[in-house]
């Protein structure tokens, strides 16, 4: 029971951590900041945070996994809430967006995939590959029940991608635009696009 | 004349630096590759590269002033090509694609703002500041003339701008798509989104 406790409190103070890290990577460039900046913005001495990582590999390595856990389990909540894989792909997008820019984790370290130790990347990089594949399962899906349209689900995925990934680069969470319009507005501009007129060859 | 030869040799040479050095940063990562790999990938002394640039900083800046010049250009080029804002978001994005994806630079280190020298980032931050509103008063004129539509053009930008940066993440070269497909699919899944209804209280 003790030992238990002791482990969520290791992984409670691991999450503070890297609440820390996510403000300081959005701030200055993941490359730019370090531990120590880290233990500054905790108000902690830096020795500290060693004990939780091993370095800020580690603490990279930590972010991203956690991250990803979080989205499998968003396209898991997503197909028990509809049938409809329009829905579930609205659902996943609003989820991805809210995951990537909450102030819990994701953030700006989400998308440094090379500077993943090569310990790490491996198993990082199969977790990437199944979320990214389970998304794109979606809409290939959607395709064939015929609620979605697109030439190349494969595309149509990493353009997705693209857009969701690349908030964590411009969002900012003082700014106008919260969090919940942020999700909603990604989401109308993927299903919808920006054309009035319909596309080539469509009813 | 013999200055001006001599300009264009250097200019060139730059170019030639530029692709080898794109090349290096998609393959390794910006910050984990250096002027020394760069050398060998084009055969020579990495001293003859400090010729040209003071060291990967000057590069990076170099090769997202290049990179930003030409996508400045694509958006003159859109405007002269046609009236309609439809038809110059596509011109736009098969162009920025094309400038980030294609042998000579852009690639990678289009991306890496906070890798920026101090000295250098202001005057870059301002030209990608130009090109990111001339993209969004295309969107605006669009949704103006009512050729577009869409609830927040800064945030259709921003969406089109992160799904357009991204191929330099994921796109390869020797894969099974070439450059004109991925442009096209990207500027397709722009316009049209992946829905096959109407979007709400849409016509």
């Amino acid at each position: 029971m003790v030992q238990v406790l002791d482990k969520e409190r290791v992984q409670a103070r691991r999450m503070e951590i890297l609440a820390a890290a996510s403000a300081v990577f959005r701030e200055r460039g993941f490359h730019a900041a370090g531990m120590r900046e880290i233990a500054q913005r905790m108000g902690v001495a830096v020795g500290k945070l060693y004990y939780y990582f091993a370095g800020k590999e580690a603490l990279l390595a930590f972010c991203q996994e956690d991250c990803l856990g979080r989205l499998l389990q968003v396209v898991e909540e997503a197909e028990k809430a509809s049938d409809d894989p329009a829905r579930q792909l609205a659902y996943i997008v609003r989820g991805h967006v809210r995951c990537l820019n909450s102030e819990v984790p994701g953030s700006l370290a989400h998308l440094e995939v090379e500077s993943l130790a090569a310990a790490d990347r491996a198993r990082i990089l199969r977790l990437r590959r199944r979320y990214e594949r389970a998304l794109q399962k979606v809409i290939e899906r959607g395709v064939s029940t015929g609620c979605l349209r697109c030439g190349d689900p494969a595309l149509a995925t990493r353009s997705l991608l693209g857009a969701m990934n690349w908030t964590v680069k411009w969002w900012q969470p003082e700014g106008r635009m919260n969090l919940d319009d942020l999700a909603d507005g990604l989401c109308e501009h993927a299903l919808h696009g920006l054309a009035v007129s319909r596309r080539k060859g469509g009813t």
